[in-house]
Formats: structure tokens, sequence, C-alpha cells
């Protein structure tokens, strides 16, 4: 069998394909929510979609439907389908070969979100590495209508298949949005009317008890080792979730949803 | 190299190693929180303890400090403790051969809650397949004291290293419960006094408009096909978590989560 060429390889999370190199190879996208997601969004270009029997006619005609005019779907036994992804990559069928989104820079982000004179939601992670993670919580943060995930370049994984797939279609709605240092980006948040609240098992204050703001930035730091100093400091205020004191900690996907759950429970989302 | 005995070889999700065999085969535990919740709970019986440089210390420490003496720590090269794991398994240094936790039927935890006069709080999966999302409902059931997790003997994964792993220490204070028929379970648990509550998204009333409960058992589908017809139909009530209408839905360890901190949230434990 020839070698596929470079840019059908499966990326791996972690490595940072066609970040600057907008021709050069995609990224290969699985799962049912993450592929139907992708062909439905117009900013999306998408290279080749797979996909095995089960799971062929949805893919057909979410791309017979798609804004854009996408390639046909080749049809895959799931052993090649499987031979194009990372090893336990949990595909439900189908796959497709993607360009990544376009970047959005935090100025961007913040010209974007100027006039927006509504509650305005942002979740920022300090350090969180578990692209399935950071998936979950872009997946979260697209139910509760957050205008982006912010992540420090250095340390954050990119937006490859297990992190697109944990998204579950949410990354085709909310961008994922690289800074390089997250303390600036706190501040630069500040100056344009965003009050920093960083989650803090240690807080005095719980996330309800706090007065609410138009604008909030959520600020959630890694398991285990929580904010870094500097960012707790660059915070407006902290705050915890109330959980049971003999209990280690949450889950920074789950503490993420909780959270985004009680700013949009206070708003009188909850009708 | 000789080959590891039988009882030594890993345990991957999905099968039920040792589960009616005391003396049989145990499962390999990984990762720190779980290893460490596991040294230190003593219903867990273990029989290897094995840790690479950098955990090795810490892991020493707690048997150390454990309520049952431990078996010695065993000086492992980071290769050599992977190959006794399932591909992949993110062990962060250490891991532990124990035997499975007693089993606690439906009776045994209804007899132990049934002079319980506080609020008490079960999770019931209906359908359930990923250990992952089994294991971090499992740590968000912990940080919300709730006194159990039930899911259906017949689609539940089993309590081995990716559910443990995720349920982060939390499976060794918060029991896993596998029942025959879960629409029966919810009967039992209607008759000790539970109010059944079934996650549904397109339940009328969101979860923070009902009535509480001092009893409440959530109950939530698998993620897509929601709650099956009979179990949904055996709640005594249904309620959404309001999200975005144009969004997928929650990850079911995300909804699970939001639906034990709004249940605590009322109860006024948020102080």
């Amino acid at each position: 069998m020839p070698k596929p060429p470079r840019s059908d390889r499966p990326s791996r999370p972690g490595s940072r394909p066609g970040r600057h190199q907008p021709g050069g190879s995609g990224i290969w996208l699985y799962g049912t929510h993450a592929v139907l997601a992708a062909v439905a969004n117009p900013a999306r270009r998408i290279r080749r979609l797979a996909a095995a029997e089960g799971a062929r006619e949805r893919l057909q005609a979410a791309a017979a439907t798609a804004p854009l005019a996408r390639p046909a779907v080749e049809a895959c036994e799931r052993r090649a389908l499987e031979a194009l992804l990372p090893p336990g990559a949990v595909h439900q069928g189908m796959a497709a070969l993607a360009a990544p989104l376009p970047e959005l820079s935090l100025q961007d982000l913040l010209d974007r979100l100027k006039d927006d004179g509504r509650r305005v939601r942002l979740v920022v992670l300090d350090q969180a590495t578990d692209p399935r993670n950071v998936g979950a919580v872009i997946r979260s943060a697209a139910a509760f209508s957050a205008a982006a995930v912010l992540t420090q370049d250095r340390h954050a994984p990119s937006a490859t298949g297990a992190l697109v797939k944990a998204a579950a279609g949410g990354l085709e709605r909310v961008p994922l949005v690289a800074v390089v240092n997250l303390a600036r980006a706190l501040r630069a948040l500040q100056e344009a009317g965003f009050c920093c609240i960083g989650l803090d098992a240690e807080a005095e204050l719980t996330l309800a008890a706090l007065p609410r703001a138009d604008r909030v930035a959520l600020v959630l730091g890694s398991e285990g080792r929580g904010l870094r100093r500097l960012v707790r400091e660059s915070c407006d205020t902290l705050a915890r979730i109330p959980i049971a004191t003999d209990s280690e900690s949450l889950n920074l996907s789950a503490a993420a949803a909780i959270a985004l759950y009680e700013l949009a429970r206070e708003a009188g989302d909850d009708g």
C-alpha cells in the first residue's frame, strides 16, 4: 500500500500541525458531534470526509446540507478509519481531515465583544494540559453560551483530535484563544470591563455569594496545583465552589461546568 | 523474562476480573489520587505497590501511615510500570494491584441509609458505558457527599483502572452499586422515601425550580440517547438543566456535577 501523503497522517494531540502553515497539513477530527459540527461550520475548511458502515448516511446527509461544498464521503472499513487516527480514538464511525480554524487573538476577541452590551462570560484556563479536559470545558462553555476559552500558548494543548472530540462540536462555536501571558491577558480583560474571578478552593466566599457583573472571566487553575501565584494575584476576586471538606477536589471540567451554570443561574437564565 | 503470573496481568476496563473470585486476580489501579486513596482505605486490600522515580517517596509515605499494613513499594522504571497497565494509562508514576472493593447490593445500601435522617443524595446512571465518564461522576459524587452511584449491571463498566483513575479516589468513599434492573431499583428507592428526579433536556421544569426533598436520587441517561422510556416513566419527576438552545448537550459528568451542585446549593450548604 502506498504511504499516505504527509498531510494525511494523523495529528497527535500536543503537536501543532499546520499552525503556521495555512496550506499545510490538516487535523483529523473524529466522533459524531465533532465531525458533524465541523461540517456545518462555514468557517471550517474540510479536505476529506471518511465514514464507516452505519455512520456514512448521516455524514453524507450533513455534507449535503452544509453551508459550504464538502468533499464526497469516502466509505471506509472501520480498521482503515482507525489507521488514520491516533490509537484508541473513539471515532464513532466518522472522521474529517480539516484545516485548523482561523486563529483569534485576544485583541480580535475583545474587538468582537466591544459593542456587546449583554452579559458576557469567558473561561480562562491556567496551565490546563489535558486535551480531553480542555475539550470538555469548551463543550460546557458552548452549553452556557460563553464567548471564548482562553489558554496560555506555552502550556495549552492545541485543537487537535482528542480536544475537538471532547468538545463535541463546541469548538465550532466557542473559540479557543491562546495568549502569550495569562497575567497580562487578565489585565487586558479588566481594561475591557471584565471582572476576573479566580476559582480557588481556599477562597473565603463561594461563587454563589459574589455580586454579579455583566462581564465575567472565570479563571481556573490546573487540577492539583490550582492557580499560579501571579495569575491568582491578577484576579479581581477569588471564589470557591463549596464541596465536602474531606473530598480531594473537583475535576477541572466539572468545576468549569458548575461555575458557568452558577453564573447563568444567577442571571436568571433558568426559566 | 518470565511471564508474569496470571493474577498480575493488567485488567482491562470492561472485563470483570475477580468479581466472583475473592482470592483471584486483582485490579491494577493507577494515578496519584486513585492509588493514594486506595492505600488509605481500610476496606481496600492491596497486593502490590509499584512506583517510578519521583512518585516513590510519596507512595512509601502513604503506605507507612495507612490504617492497614501495606506491601513494600516496588521501585520500577516507568516503562516497567507501563507494562503492567493498559496502553495509554495515565499513571503519574504509581500503581497498585488491589482486590476489588466488597460488593454492595442495593438492599445493603438501603439498610445502611435507613436510619440516616439527614439529606441523602444518590446518582443513578442509565446505560453509562464509558468508564472515564462513570469515574468522573463518582468523583463529583464524592465532592458533593452523595451516598452512592447506581448503575445497571449489564451495561455498566466495572471498577477497573480507567474508571478508578477518573474517580480520583472517590470510589474509596462512594460505592458503585450494580443493580439488575434499573426501573425496579427506582421503585425500591421510592419505597425507601427517595424522590427520583430524571434529568431530561425536554423537561418543562428546571432542576432549580423543583421543590426539594431530603432524599433525592438523580437519574441520568446516556449522552445522546437520554433516559430509556421505562426508566424515565419510573421517575417521580423530570427536570432539566437550562443550557443554550443551540447547544448539543452537556457531557454526562458535567450534567451530574451541576445537578449535585444545584441540590447542595438549595440545601444551603454553600456557606
